[in-house]
């Protein structure tokens, strides 16, 4: 298959960010991303997208999530400044998280790449079946 | 802060795939998305972006990435159709990994995800020490 880096859009290359003295192993993007990059918070962040959203409701639409790894993933997104939590005086106090301008800002990229899962799912699930009938046969 | 969804391009939303009969537990753009959300698999493709490499030269390029996470990792991009992987009959066989025309496309947002990264890690930095600063007073 030929080589089509023809058509990539301007964009950084890693021999960019090696010229600036970022390897793989120093990167500070990659010290972003790291943290951005795991399944619950990349999801977190896209069921914020909507508007704000209290802890239970987020427990929620997100059946499978651990509440332990919830409350993990929300204070590690807090603490990145992607998500602000806000306690409210009710009677049990009620906790909600919403996305900040920041949060708000990393969404667009981030849904950039759901689009892009969403229009290629089916060709991704068909890789595998080939891949997986290859190896079996 | 205001809530800003007005600034938001028009994108998939939650309530949208909702529709769609889809939660966060079984949405298949959820399982395109785990297996490349994680950090070695993104960082992978990105060291494929400029070009074909051999297995020791991604290796070099990714000095803290053990040999068995980077076997695995090529592995599940290979069956998932992002890389694909060719021997060369050389003494001794030589295995070069380049990405497919589906991991070119899939490489343009992840590309938007890592140029947000390169623009706001100095904000998410600052946001970090503010966080730490204010849980230690």
């Amino acid at each position: 298959m030929p080589k089509s880096s023809e058509h990539l859009p301007p964009a950084p290359r890693i021999a960019d960010w090696e010229r600036m003295g970022f390897t793989a192993a120093n990167c500070p993007i990659r010290d972003v991303m790291d943290q951005v990059s795991g399944k619950w918070a990349s999801l977190l962040l896209l069921e914020l997208v909507d508007g704000p959203l209290r802890f239970g409701a987020i427990r929620r639409r997100v059946p499978d999530i651990s509440q332990r790894m919830l409350t993990q993933t929300l204070r590690d997104l807090q603490r990145d400044g992607y998500v602000s939590r806000t306690v409210y005086p009710t009677q049990p106090p009620s906790v909600e998280y919403r996305l900040t301008q920041q949060g708000e800002s990393f969404s667009k990229p981030l849904l950039g790449l759901v689009e892009w899962a969403a229009r290629n799912h089916d060709m991704i699930r068909h890789a595998r079946e080939a891949f997986d009938g290859a190896a079996a046969a």
